[in-house]
């Protein structure tokens, strides 16, 4: 490794269907020495035997994003993985973090973030059009915020009419805050507002449930699962054959909720 | 046209730039026998001379739907087109509806939504990272809602601490509608929330704007303008060339706002 003409690129994987990656994001990864990330990330990308493969364990976001720049100022190419989009709870806010914190050399590397299509999107595909009104994308983890947090984003949100949809929504270290977010939901939202539980879409073990508020259940929902909160104006069709689709319509007549 | 076998695939085109196209998305086009959508977005999409082409004017989204829907039962193989992600602000709503309030025979066509990189994801990318939070996406077009609705979900975001992503911000109909947001937000945030305006993402006449809540100029903005108002935890840095990115931190320690 020799100093300076390195690179970063932060990289949204897609939903874990190579037919969901753009482009874009195969031809970022095509140029990389490095791969650096959560190691079922980093085991998505074809590589030839030349890069070098950095895989880690969750939760040390920041450790990676630091290796990131010192690699990339030593003169590799580095591209910084993420499922889904960088963007949105993946690697691209760590990255940034570690530079605006490091030292003042850090902010001469060059990083492009190459969006990916986020789980919300696939998910809200694959049921019908839940995401046509306004909506809101919030993580449930307390990892990194208050759980008081949440609850007033939860309530806000909810009772402003939006749909949501809820990231990291269950973990074994936290087993009962999905429960207590559907318990507060209930306070704000009519029991008949659908709720879908979209696990792994695009992977060969996806499944979708679909519910209402009044009977979510947290014991469906694991850490690969989308969970998705209509609002009172996301309608629910059934069609001949029982598949459903849900779709929120585009039109408020009058406040909603 | 014969009756029977026809089907619609929804697509979203991504922000304008094919290499941010999914092949996925390109696989559907590829079997269409007839596009339809807003002019500008069937303009885009490549294909061979049998297609046939229904582009109309903007606003006529359940007519085109229909229009949809009645080709797919005749046995076409129908591509709706959308910028972006169709889920969001795109045609995907207004297909499940027209089915919805359709004959109970428009149950039984074949709907398939191919997702695309939204706006707000790809703007995001290209300014750094200042959907590190929670966030949500709201569209500021009162032609579906009342400005009231709006101004209800502006508030409630922006008082719980979350980036909020706008879409159609200003349209000749309505020019001061952004500036009332505007006045409305700053009510709510430090003068010092960086605000971007990121226009035409991923298309030759791209543009980004850099200010903050305090200063922001709605006569900087046009209808094909993504407008991003970050929270109290959206950061700038400023590189040595003068370039800035933003981000937003992962990390809240106490209730943002």
């Amino acid at each position: 490794m020799t100093g300076g003409t390195g690179r970063i690129f932060v990289v949204g994987l897609g939903p874990g269907n190579a037919a969901q990656r753009t482009p874009e994001a195969d031809a970022a990864l095509a140029q990389a020495t490095d791969l650096i990330g959560y190691a079922p990330y980093v085991a998505r990308v074809e590589a030839g035997p030349d890069v070098v493969r950095h895989a880690s364990d969750n939760r040390v976001e920041l450790d990676r994003a630091r290796h990131a720049v010192e690699l990339a100022l030593a003169g590799r190419t580095v591209a910084v993985v993420s499922g889904g989009d960088a963007g949105v709870f993946g690697m691209a806010s760590a990255v940034f973090e570690a530079i605006d914190h490091g030292p003042a050399a850090w902010r001469g590397v060059e990083v492009t973030v190459i969006p990916g299509l986020s789980a919300v999107l696939a998910a809200a595909a694959r049921l019908g059009a839940p995401l046509g009104g306004d909506f809101c994308v919030i993580s449930l983890s307390d990892n990194l915020k208050p759980r008081e947090v949440v609850h007033r984003r939860l309530a806000a949100a909810a009772g402003a009419g939006l749909v949501v949809a809820l990231y990291n929504p269950r973990s074994r270290a936290r087993p009962d805050q999905l429960g207590a977010a559907f318990a507060l939901l209930r306070t704000i939202l009519p029991g008949t507002v659908p709720v879908a539980f979209a696990r792994a879409i695009g992977r060969a073990d996806e499944r979708v449930i679909l519910t209402d508020i009044a009977h979510a259940d947290p014991e469906q929902v694991d850490m690969s699962t989308l969970v998705l909160i209509g609002c009172p104006l996301t309608h629910t069709i059934t069609r001949a054959n029982g598949e459903k689709w849900l779709y929120t319509s585009r039109s408020v007549a009058a406040p909603c909720a």
